[in-house]
């Protein structure tokens, strides 16, 4: 309640709340995405220009919180049956986009002279879809109902356990020994949990829940249940080795047939004080350092180029079967890499197999190609983008 | 994303939120306030009893976050002239009521054979109301516009200021100098700041954010402007020395007139998750040492019966010119002390002016008093509740 000697809960509401939603105003007002503005809006308060405010544990606490409603917001636009139908082209789509990646950044490092654990550690960086950028543009611009949309939603969760048993494997490479059984158990796991709850979740919830809800006295029951079945299955995505968003997602769709409206908005109050800390706290990691070395800025820019084209050739290859335009839309909407990329460069970092210059390089990678998705999906989705901010705004202010 | 070495945000999110909503819905069961058995909730897994969680930094955050929309979503239900209509007797009330804890407290403490400074510094701790209980029973029992809970939210605002007065004058003492400039200087801000925005801001916010708004073209424009407005008055709020929750419920009232359903509706969802945190929040800090030694827990029950008997009679006296069902109603409503006391008693036990013993008593009367509190306000409120928790979960379930 009262000013710590650091930067009080208040004030840094204020001022990454305030200039994620400033940022994404100009942005706007340019004709382009209010998310950029947002991610560049961490990127101007934080430590690398401004310096107003660092990462802390709150802050990350706050963008995660928002990256798991943000995929729980989308979970309850999607019907299970849907993704399922388009889960053979889903599971091309993500297999491409996964090998196309890894092996081009470690083919791109060798050649750049990197030592080969270091060159696999990039490789596998490039490996895993941040699908929280894409999820938020689908989602603003009201495009969650495309067969693209789906493909890349039914995609990134397949993709994220690809990619866990990639970086499984690489760590113990690194480490000079592979446990085929225990790696085999990680990837068993976590296939089994998504497809479990992907498939029986919604059936599961419809049937329980209007049951355990009539019995309740406390208020807003069917919020409460929401959240904790919410926390449950992101609880228990990490425990089977998958990231909590994507438990966050299939407890959205698992809801997605019986949750009322009520739930609905609760939900997005939450996501839209929240999203912000998420997209600003992806800007506010930049780190400019790789800009004092020219040989890594040209390494940077690279990488950068690589993950975008090699997201865009393998993913949209695997949707060849579905057109030109779909192609673009899918291979672009899996470009974002994020928090994952960091996490594992970190590991590499941890273990010293890769230099404190790649980990910035990737780094870079991470945060730019999540700055860069949201302009060339602009372009992809042109013709069947719906103005649904303008809309929202309107009756939000009614 | 991934598991830390302490316990993952998912899971620490599902053990506080989960634990409070079931012993909310086990004490609705039992008829009694479900904000008890959130408080108790908090007891229970923390340190003192499960040990399944401590309080942590994001713990607290949340916990912080929880009270400011706790008490915005309050403001957003009261309208500014009301207020001011009480204002006379909220005066009175918050005056008598700072007036006999403190010195029952210090004559206590001096009868009990405590050093003068030390009988002062519980005194000071007797002091300061925590609004956020009363506010929440008030709010969920569909209770807020009685003359009583707007007697009883205007007082709580003027308690904070006097509040802050004794905290300095004590502190100030304590050192052995008394500043009167430097303490004259806190009152006068501390009142500008308040008078000012609870008489003018709604004015003000009526006046210029329909016109920002029609202007602006992001998403979600007047939840957005309503944030950075609550942002910003908690912030000025602890500049000026008082709570930043009293520049949230300033912040809400400011907009009670021109908020629309939506931002009711969005910010209401952040309430629902949060508020949670914020009471087991202060079940969390329960420490159970206070009953190794007898004395110490004849001292903790008896300063807790001072700590409700004193606001009782001091609150309720200054309004007995209601009636006695209002004194009972407004004494009952400001006997909660919570983390206001518990700031001043660590002030004291940062300036070796207060025992390690005292400091855990005045932390038991800070939680006890907000536990006994809604169950006192049950029988206070009897014929006038209305049962709008049941309403609520109808129709959320709906």
């Amino acid at each position: 309640m009262h000013p710590t000697p650091e930067i009080s809960l208040p004030l840094a509401m204020l001022i990454v709340f305030g200039s994620a939603k400033l940022m994404a105003e100009i942005f706007e007002r340019l004709n382009q995405p209010g998310i950029v503005g947002e991610i560049l809006a961490g990127a101007l308060i934080g430590p690398s220009v401004l310096g107003w405010i660092s990462p802390n544990p709150t802050l990350t606490a706050l963008a995660d919180l928002g990256v798991m409603f943000l995929l729980f917001g989308v979970g309850l636009e999607v019907k299970a049956a849907e993704l399922v139908k388009v889960g053979g082209t889903a599971t091309i789509v993500a297999t491409a986009g996964v090998i196309v990646p890894f092996f081009a950044g470690w083919g791109l490092m060798t050649y750049w002279g990197a030592p080969t654990p270091e060159a696999i550690f990039v490789g596998a960086s490039l490996v895993a879809t941040s699908v929280g950028i894409t999820a938020s543009v689908l989602s603003a611009r009201g495009l969650l109902h495309e067969v693209a949309s789906k493909i890349i939603l039914a995609a990134a969760v397949i993709d994220d356990v690809l990619g866990l048993i990639v970086l499984a494997v690489v760590s113990s490479l690194s480490r000079g020994s592979i446990n085929i059984w225990e790696i085999s158990l990680t990837a068993t796991l976590a296939s089994a949990f998504t497809v479990i709850v992907g498939y029986w979740g919604t059936r599961a919830v419809s049937h329980v829940a209007p049951r355990v809800e009539s019995r309740l006295r406390a208020g807003e029951v069917q919020f409460n249940m929401a959240m904790i079945l919410l926390f449950v299955l992101a609880v228990l995505a990490m425990y089977t080795g998958v990231a909590a968003i994507i438990g966050a997602f299939l407890a959205g769709m698992a809801l997605s047939e019986s949750a009322g409206p009520r739930v609905r908005d609760l939900s997005k109050g939450v996501n839209e004080l929240l999203v912000p800390f998420f997209l600003a706290g992806i800007g506010l990691h930049l780190d400019v350092s790789v800009f004092k070395n020219r040989s890594t800025v040209t390494l940077a820019i690279i990488v950068l180029g690589v993950a975008v084209v090699t997201k865009l050739v393998g993913c949209g290859l695997g949707a060849i079967s579905l057109g030109w335009s779909n192609v673009l839309k899918i291979g672009l909407g899996m470009v974002p890499r994020g928090e994952v990329g960091m996490v594992v460069a970190q590991i590499g970092l941890s273990l010293a197999v890769i230099k404190q210059d790649t980990y910035a390089v990737v780094v870079f990678m991470a945060v730019a190609s999540t700055i860069v998705t949201p302009l060339l999906l602009k372009i992809a989705f042109r013709e069947e983008a719906t103005p649904s901010g303008l809309l929202e705004s309107e009756s939000g202010a009614a």
